[in-house]
């Protein structure tokens, strides 16, 4: 079994994957363009390195590990013709994200960016509007791992949490739990709108001008999924005009966001450079999901975890 | 009997105090400085106010109701002296407190004074060390009311707690319990040392160089008590050597913080000009703990809630 890693991993990492799995052969630091990929079982990647090129190169791929939660610009339809295995590293995210979805309702509740203005003056001035997190209602759109670890937060918070699916199928931490259908009469009691949606067929373009205009006028819209469940000009509009209150958005259509886009200089749009689920603990985490399918597939058995349907895209 | 209002209230507040309550006669929208201060049992004062010319022009006073936690600068013997009950609002602030105390903490770990300061220059950059509160310690200073809120919230995202106080006593949402006695050999383990200490001549100066030496030196020092807890150019010398990684100020030795102060320019200071106990809804929650002590008081009962003991400051 040939294993070839494309990022980097500590060396204490590397020597307790050799210990743990003496039948594996393992290639680290190698890259996509490295001649192993010819026959290499499995490919452990970031994902964006890989398209249908390196699939007709590697003959025996057998096995795709990506350490990463979205798949969206991988070729999935040519992984699924080559009954590629697909697994990712869905839900080690949950931490990270659900701690930074925090940080900013509680900076723009306590007046944080008030606070760090003042002090690039030197002056002080204490006249903010704060307001509590407490008694907040939280509609939280495609709550999975890391939607369902935001509400727990939130319920922690005294927020009421609403949970969005498609199925309305019942969520852990959500109060209440909404289909897709239900959105539009939902949208007026939110104080904060968070979608966390991957992005598939059925996600994009999911959030409109209706819903924009559903919302209420103070509502923060947070986006920590992927920057086409709206259409940006469409935001960008209702954000000038104060249909909404604030967005914060760590996602974008385009990334990186160019410098000349209007969200950067909008005084109610907080931009977050894609940076919510980094934390230190990120290839450790991965690496224990790794380790459990490497286990599965050595036992021969087929209940991998985290795997991908390549039709569905999660 | 007759009480002043030296702040103001609004209108509902106003009518639904005098139908609450139709024996007394309010005094709304006073200054302390009004004849009627002469004659009245009751003032209603967030206290700056008050001081021995005050006490010796209100002949009638009885009971000094303030709205606000700390007492420390007003002229409390002679308070003690004339028999007047003073209480106070301590309980009300932890809401917003803790809010603001997670807010920070959250804002440290998750980059956003780095993501702020990027939106500024508007140029994606997003090499930031975040890192998670998760897995973290706590150790926190006087906790009471406010610091149990803190630790009830800190407990939800898995950070450990620990209490430190003048008996040990227990308290609600801490780990673990230790007096200040234990404190220097307490401190080494903490991420965040969090004081919510008051200001009484057992807090004064309590915390010294010996106890910053003691931290890691990556903690984080956060005041939300009283600023004379430690020396400030102590404090100082600290963050300017590395001793400790950051502070998070929002109280000070002298309020306002004069411009000159080097706190402003440090990089590993955030100065949060006393705003952490701000909400929208102070006077709301002032007004509860109010009308709670006025029952009590015409019904002749002597069981006030929030009663302060003038000899000891709290």
């Amino acid at each position: 079994m040939e294993i070839l890693f494309t990022f980097k991993i500590k060396e204490h990492d590397k020597l307790a994957l050799i210990d743990e799995f003496p039948s594996a052969s393992f290639h680290f630091n190698g890259s996509i363009e490295d001649e192993e990929v010819e026959k290499v079982d499995v490919i452990v990647t970031y994902g964006g390195n890989i398209d249908t090129t390196v699939l007709n190169r590697a003959k025996s791929l057998k096995w795709l590990m990506i350490a990463s939660a979205g798949v969206e610009k991988m070729p999935l339809l040519e992984i699924a013709k080559r009954n590629i295995l697909i697994t990712n590293v869905r839900g080690i995210h949950k931490t990270p994200m659900a701690e930074s979805v925090l940080a900013h309702m509680l900076a723009l509740k306590r007046s944080i960016p008030e606070i760090y203005a003042i002090q690039e003056t030197k002056k002080w001035a204490n006249k903010f509007n704060s307001t509590e997190l407490k008694g907040s209602t939280a509609l939280i759109l495609g709550p999975g791992a890391i939607g369902s670890e935001i509400g727990r937060l939130l319920q922690a918070f005294g927020v009421k949490t609403i949970g969005c699916n498609r199925t309305g199928r019942s969520v852990d931490s959500m109060d209440e739990i909404i289909t897709f259908n239900d959105l539009l009469n939902k949208l007026p009691v939110a104080d904060f709108v968070i979608s966390v949606l991957p992005s598939t067929p059925e996600t994009k373009g999911l959030l409109t001008t209706e819903h924009l205009e559903a919302m209420k006028d103070t509502a923060v819209f947070m986006n920590f999924g992927r920057g086409d469940v709206i259409n940006e000009g469409v935001l960008l509009r209702a954000l000038k005009e104060n249909v909404i209150g604030h967005a914060v958005l760590d996602v974008f259509e385009t990334e990186p966001l160019p410098e000349s886009h209007e969200f950067w200089s909008l005084r109610n749009c907080t931009v977050s450079p894609h940076v919510s689920s980094k934390s230190g603990k990120y290839i450790e985490r991965s690496l224990v999901v790794f380790k459990k399918n490497m286990k599965i597939w050595i036992e021969n058995d087929k209940n991998f975890i985290n795997v991908i349907n390549p039709k569905s895209g999660y």
